[in-house]
């Protein structure tokens, strides 16, 4: 890739072409009204262009857990890429701001980006409350308009990867995670950021096609309810020819050779008393999905009675396909009691496996998708279940546990006046100034503690001791001597500063960096229930900082 | 407007001309893997064409209420008027199932919704669960294609404009009610649609510009708290001088004067305990908005300390601008005790209007906004507050108390053979066949109940008793002598059927509507605590359907 230096960096002055956001709904226009008119004050003001810091960051981590994954930083840094408004749009502006003087206007269209710069820390990061994720530089005016599109584009996508890395960690690595949330997600978009933040958070592939299309997630899906019940009887099925999988031979009757498999089930001994007569349109429907897609047979097993219908009339059908040389791949279960009816589905499979000597027949896979959540998944765990993959829609997309993420867009300096937002809250007061900001790791490859400093300190050494600091608590401090040092913000955004910026990672890049950050935190961090607070700390000299200025800044009554 | 007759219907043959969806992400990719793989059995086993009819339906209402309000429809019907696979959209497909035969792939380029009926209840009504809001009949393979969408399109957009109307439900008609939900909603399209949606469910107005450019929705907003943090002092202000209200003089010193009004403030006998030394900061942040705002100046006042120095900072700005003949638009809280504070700044304001005579003050508009939702305007309610106008974000938006509506999807009938899903859950057994369904008024106005009756039955008529039958409760009856009926599906895309299609209403059409609809319901299914169920039922005939259907697909066991 030209202009693509060897560390990852477009070299400063190189064109990368960035193309504009996912979502062609996001423009300059999508913002708080407010942004508006406080350009237009800033500007009438003459203050517009003074140069302004904002902190973006969330102060609690989400899902009563002590740990978030960073996402949305690639759409912010497209929409700043090509951030300009359009004549059409500041024609609406004067509309509905008609007492704004038409200098403003000619202002509103010359603003772009180019003299903004933003450090970020790398999407699908493990990050924590205080630290700001992204650190906004430029002319004020221009910053705020950018508050509101910046806060929308990552709060919603960290929350979700958040979510994704959270039903990774209860269901385990080796278990295979879909996403199938589409219809109940928060609009068209909702379902498409969804199933991409989803896999940078650990899923292995989506139900949506669009989102395939769009980002290269693998893709997964069978059949539905509808597809079963849209069938009769086996009358139906007028083509019943199937080509064996070698292309050597055809199956001239495919039905019958599926009728004579469900015969000898129900005449098996260790079998027969499982089941009597299955229902027909279901087996219908099994076998014109078999012989659509003879290749990929999972079936949904659900609709009538899964054991006993819905599984003896796979297992007719998956034998029938594996005479011809294919391999069922298995079933959905989609209702009932999904750890009784994994075991017991896996027990039926042995034994088939058993009595007919189909080989590999009883690791057939079972999938599992009726209302999942991370505790429908910890309860499956602790009760024993056969499941080996969930699909998760619902809960999973809408986080229906805490359906929002308080990530806020705070100015830390002015003029390189440092800024302060304080509050009876000490959770809302804010960190002031142009920060630096490090993670410190300890000997056994653990991040230990996070560490913001003055743009002006210097920063932490491999086992030099640093005194971290409670930003807000005097009695809370510790020395650390790290041994690895991580610098956190990266220019993504260089602006006119003409510093080489980082490239914008792959989607599985992504993926990759968030599997290898979980790794690394210490397994307390993780846990469901009661995990313990990573630490977030301030250097000495920002700590007192801090305090001085904020009471310097606090009404005098308070002082007292 | 041509093609569109008298009673808002558009003629059979007639074009209006109707744009694709409002988000260009929505195309028919958007859905499932398993409508593509299902769409391709049907076609293999030469089903595809067969005549299906679908019911789009919830089960439950959300938020522990007992009603909820439609929303999406027109975003459906946009869908499907454009529905139409690009060749780039069947390439992709290709890659991703590739067994299947090419001539699957030549039909789905064929494919459109020029065969396939809409019946559906207006966008805006007042719904209940178990009644189709869509019904959807054509060939099984293309409407399964709209599955995904339709419901993705419906569930989110009839959440939040129930949630919409029920913050409108506890807040009263007199209160203004402003969305500022964007910057925590899932997602840009999440935050247009929840703009949009939440103006229909009975909000005045929003923050976000790009909803209301796109929907002509009011736009209301002012200032954040980082404006007052980005002044220092009074010095900064350059341009002092503001033109009066009527072009007739210039104040050369507005500084000056919003001073001497603080230092009258001050020396008020009535107003001295209030407070001291205001911010400066503060005072210059105000100074300048209302410098460059002065038609529309409202200030929030709770960056420092709302009594000791926004109210007053607030009131000298507004006495200033009072003396040139502009009127101050009021204060907006954003923390604190909100009963509290909207009281003391009412009593300040009126003891100002008391002290200097200047008419109106103490009506000074308060809008509050942090972290509100039902419960919170509620106990706001109960304890007393003076609080104008709420502006409402996070809770609104993400539908936080309940983040998902379960609209499902179900077939009820295919080749004029009625089809019931079944479930062990009662409440998961889907009411077959095509239908009509009426609403039955009783003499106060107020809606009775909703009936569904087979597609061959008489409909109900005014004045005749008709039996309304709880479809699965067979003790659950009641005759019904209605006073008014209403039909409550209609024909939103006739297909070919050549009949005439309803026209789309206005954004303000469906906020009529609804709000119609809502005070159309008896106050004892609206009230948040225990609110009475409304009924919705089945014919006598349909009853008895429904239960012979259940017994003849039953498994045998499950008759014992």
């Amino acid at each position: 890739m030209e202009g693509v230096d060897l560390n990852g960096k477009v070299e400063a002055g190189a064109v990368e072409e960035l193309g504009g956001p996912t979502n062609p709904m996001v423009s300059p226009l999508l913002t708080d009204l407010y942004q508006f008119t406080m350009a237009y004050a800033y500007w009438k003001a003459g203050k517009h262009l003074d140069r302004a810091v904002f902190d973006l960051f969330f102060r609690k981590n989400p899902f009563g857990g002590e740990y978030t994954v960073f996402g949305g930083l690639e759409e912010c840094i497209r929409l700043i890429a090509n951030f300009k408004l359009k004549d059409e749009e500041i024609s609406y502006l004067r509309s509905v701001m008609p007492t704004c003087e038409d200098g403003f206007f000619d202002y509103l269209r010359e603003i772009d980006c180019s003299n903004v710069e933003v450090y970020a820390i790398s999407e699908g990061s493990v990050v924590f409350p205080k630290v700001p994720l992204m650190r906004i530089e430029g002319p004020v005016a221009v910053v705020q308009l950018l508050e509101t599109p910046f806060v929308n584009l990552v709060n919603y996508a960290s929350l979700v990867t958040t979510n994704a890395a959270r039903h990774r960690f209860v269901a385990g690595k080796s278990k295979t995670l879909l996403e199938f949330g589409l219809r109940r997600a928060q609009g068209p978009d909702g379902g498409i950021s969804a199933s991409r933040y989803c896999y940078m958070g650990g899923f292995d592939a989506t139900s949506n096609v669009a989102a395939g299309k769009l980002f290269g997630i693998p893709l997964r899906g069978t059949h539905s309810h509808a597809f079963v019940s849209s069938f009769m009887c086996l009358d139906e099925i007028t083509d019943k020819a199937l080509r064996s999988q070698d292309g050597s031979r055809t199956c001239e009757d495919f039905v019958g050779l599926v009728q004579s498999w469900l015969h000898k089930l129900q005449l098996a001994d260790s079998l027969s008393g499982f089941f009597g007569e299955t229902n027909q349109s279901e087996l219908a429907a099994f076998i014109s999905y078999a012989l659509a897609l003879p290749h990929n047979f999972l079936a949904l097993v659900d609709t009538y009675d899964v054991m006993r219908s819905g599984v003896p009339n796979f297992c007719a059908v998956a034998l029938a396909l594996n005479d011809l040389g294919y391999k069922a791949s298995g079933i959905r279960l989609d209702s009932g009691d999904l750890a009784y009816l994994s075991i017991q589905a896996r027990k039926f499979f042995c034994m088939v496996e058993k009595e007919f000597g189909a080989p590999g027949f009883g690791k057939m896979l079972v999938t599992a998708s009726n209302d999942l959540n991370e505790e429908t998944i910890d309860a499956l765990n602790k009760q024993g279940h056969e499941v080996d993959a969930f699909g998760i829609g619902t809960y999973l997309v809408t986080c229906y546990a805490q359906a929002a993420l308080g990530c806020v867009f705070k100015l830390v300096e002015i003029n390189n006046q440092p800024r302060i937002k304080l509050s009876e809250d000490i959770t809302k007061v804010s960190i002031p100034r142009k920060k630096q900001c490090f993670r410190l790791y300890g000997k056994e490859g653990y991040a230990l503690v996070d560490i913001m400093i003055g743009e002006d300190e210097i920063p932490p050494k491999v086992g030099e001791r640093i005194l971290c600091r409670n930003p807000f608590n005097e009695s809370k401090r510790a020395y650390v001597a790290p041994q690895r040092v991580e610098e956190l913000l990266k220019c993504y955004w260089p602006g006119d500063s003409h510093k080489p910026r980082e490239v914008l990672p792959s989607l599985s890049e992504m993926r990759g960096l968030c599997m290898q950050h979980l790794d690394q935190m210490r397994p307390d961090h993780m846990r469901r229930l009661n995990p313990t607070p990573y630490k977030v700390s301030v250097s000495a000299k920002l700590y007192d900082f801090i305090h001085f200025l904020w009471l310097s800044e606090a009404p005098v009554g308070e002082l007292l």
